[in-house]
């Protein structure tokens, strides 16, 4: 699709910007990828340049979705309410198993438009056909850390396949797209992953200076699994065979004692707090205010469809705060601006890439919602409107890497009538005949 | 404004509508205010009808908010984060203090805007300043049961007082608006009234056949004092005064035990869960399926929008489930089709008006929820779709006793442009300067 004006700059004019002590009115200059001006005063306007009017728009560094699996909204509301075994044995992994890279194409990009349109700018993802994956990303000019999953008991044929195809994800796209895409390396989880294989996988990190990106913690079973096959929890084992020597994406973290949250503190390892994910499978709900007292970097995700059954990271943010205030039954628990900070900053801490800020200098990774619907007003406290009142559907302009991907409600890098109707016709059944 | 179509018929072609056992796609006509066909053929159109064709979208009974305070909404974000104490003590209470007839008047609107828009056909209110409720909920085409909250320790002057507003709501206010609205009698809770003020109470819904509407079993901390003061729990306490001998709207009932919610069960009490308003406070979480099993009518309900701080009844069914599944950690807790009951029969029921269900000869207060977009393709289950990935923003036509109050997401009797310039300048301060 067209983006000639692309290459020309951006200003963005009396969008609220607010931080730590403040909120103020401020304009702000998008060039070459970066924010090059922030003033409170009205800048100068080159002829090219586009415009934005961000009367009552709050501007963002784009939301970090930091544990997904884009191409499992084709499973949205497969298999819903019931038992978590039953879900994933008869229903997700048989369908997995159907899967071609087109289907996951497909998947990604529905995925990746619904993520565009309620404010996210950058993704970690871990799944298969990895390739079909890194083009949706490509295409729709999203920024992403991208993985395959491997599956793998041993280090035997099939497990240096799984290590294989590993390594080929991450030759072919790691600074691919200009940057934006990056590549990351997924042994699946601890009981997934026999020692040898996730050795072999912490030796390719180490080679190709990578992330790794995993699951831990997330179910009682894989903390009575690790206990049982390996003397001990899920986060001693990995922390005796080297696992947080290279930084780590550590999706969920439900389970995890206070001497854990002191090693994952220590070690380099990024909590990804996924709310909607937990409760919706049963799993429970992460201690995150503790994981945050104890040092603990920890960012927001909302892991794939087929267990959400959305990717609206501004929800997301409300969950969380929600569900730890009802856990803890404590109001002042995980306050609006923390969230905040989880679903943005911590992302891209996390994953060393996008705008952690807005501020000169950063990536233009700039997400603007409009903060006067009905939903919305009066005006008091700008974090406390986007988390507790806002919705995806009120994000307005999204951008990264500064090029529009989202203007004025519509999609510019993708087709969303073309994915719905090649999704529609590959998945799910109609409603009703 | 102009209503002019109003009083023709409407048809709604192709329309999901699902039971417990089957989705099918039907034709509906609506005329005076109810069903008055569904077919599964196309319906014969005569001149003037509107017709609304509605190819991917699913027809439901309109939401019922079983508990709010609509002008709440002018205290959205006030101040959130912080202790229970503090937010009535030093915000809440001193900010209902200088409400003016014509802030609720303004309030109330900007909540019904909001509800309208996200599927709200019918609510139960209460609060204060009520003829400016009341004036709001009529010229917006609700419908709504509403009340004066009764606060009086004694049976004094000042209390003789409140017992007198309470009824001049009643019998100003029960059956206007062409039956729309309907009036209730809330003494605000048993910590709020004496014994006298509730005993008065009874009699006079009693009197006028009218439900009670009241808080109960909210906190620990009205659970605490009702054993200290009342040497009972709150339902026990209300039952021996004969409270339950009227149909009653018990908002929240967080903190009961099985005892109790036998109790609950065997009067004509509904529940009125609360979920995304009891977390954020910190007062914890109503056992939903426990109230459910015990045979309790539940309903649900978002409470006012300064503890929410929204009104949009998807998330809220959402919110419901989430939290059950997680706080039980099971999967299979309070699935879709049964907590989309609550958020419309049992509220219906509770309520005694509005539409129970979709068929011929119910009132026509219907809501469309296209579930073809990017959130919530592809097609498999539609009230998992309307539950577990549809948004407020999904909704696009809402029609109250057979008149549209929204079209293709156009409100059609209120003026959102003014009602947010009116709650603007009197409310919330500029985000920033």
């Amino acid at each position: 699709m067209g983006n000639k004006e692309q290459s020309m700059s951006i200003v963005l004019e009396n969008v609220i910007v607010s931080d730590a002590n403040s909120a103020k009115k401020v304009n702000l200059r998008i060039e070459n990828g970066l924010i090059s001006a922030l003033d409170e005063n009205p800048l100068p306007i080159s002829p090219g340049d586009t415009v934005v009017a961000g009367e009552g728009k709050l501007a963002l560094p784009g939301f970090v979705n930091a544990h997904t699996h884009l191409p499992m909204s084709l499973f949205r509301g497969l298999a819903d309410d019931i038992p978590l075994d039953t879900w994933l044995r008869e229903h997700i992994w048989p369908a997995e198993k159907r899967l071609t890279a087109a289907d996951v194409y497909w998947g990604s990009l529905l995925s990746l438009a619904e993520m565009i349109k309620s404010g996210t700018t950058q993704v970690a993802d871990m799944y298969f056909h990895t390739d079909s994956v890194a083009r949706a990303v490509s295409e729709a000019h999203m920024r992403a850390t991208i993985s395959y999953g491997i599956v793998a008991n041993k280090l035997d044929k099939h497990g240096k396949d799984e290590l294989a195809m590993a390594r080929e994800t991450i030759e072919r796209w790691h600074g691919a797209a200009n940057g934006r895409i990056r590549a990351a390396l997924s042994p699946h989880a601890i009981y997934t992953c026999g020692r040898d294989v996730w050795a072999a996988a912490i030796d390719l990190a180490h080679e190709k200076n990578v992330p790794l990106h995993t699951h831990l913690c997330e179910t009682r079973d894989e903390v009575a699994w690790s206990l049982t096959n390996l003397g001990q929890t899920p986060v001693l084992a990995l922390d005796e065979i080297g696992a947080f020597s290279i930084p780590t994406i550590a999706a969920h973290c439900v389970h995890v004692s206070e001497e854990e949250m002191a090693i994952l503190a220590q070690r380099s390892v990024t909590a990804v707090h996924c709310p909607k994910s937990n409760a919706k499978l049963g799993n429970g709900h992460a201690p995150v205010v503790s994981l945050l007292r104890a040092g603990v970097n920890v960012a927001l995700g909302t892991d794939g469809a087929a267990s959400n059954n959305g990717q609206d990271m501004i929800e997301e943010m409300r969950m969380a705060s929600l569900l730890s205030k009802g856990a803890l039954e404590d109001p002042t628990a995980l306050p609006a601006r923390e969230v905040a900070m989880m679903a943005t900053h911590n992302g891209a801490e996390a994953l060393g890439a996008g705008a952690r800020r807005i501020s000169t200098g950063e990536d233009a990774d700039i997400v603007l919602v409009d903060l006067s619907g009905v939903d919305t007003v009066p005006a008091y406290e700008p974090f406390s409107t986007l988390v507790y009142a806002a919705h995806g559907c009120d994000v307005t302009d999204v951008i990264v890497a500064g090029e529009f991907l989202l203007r004025d409600r519509k999609l510019f890098t993708i087709d969303e009538e073309q994915v719905k109707y090649e999704v529609n016709r590959r998945f799910g059944k109609a409603f009703a005949n």
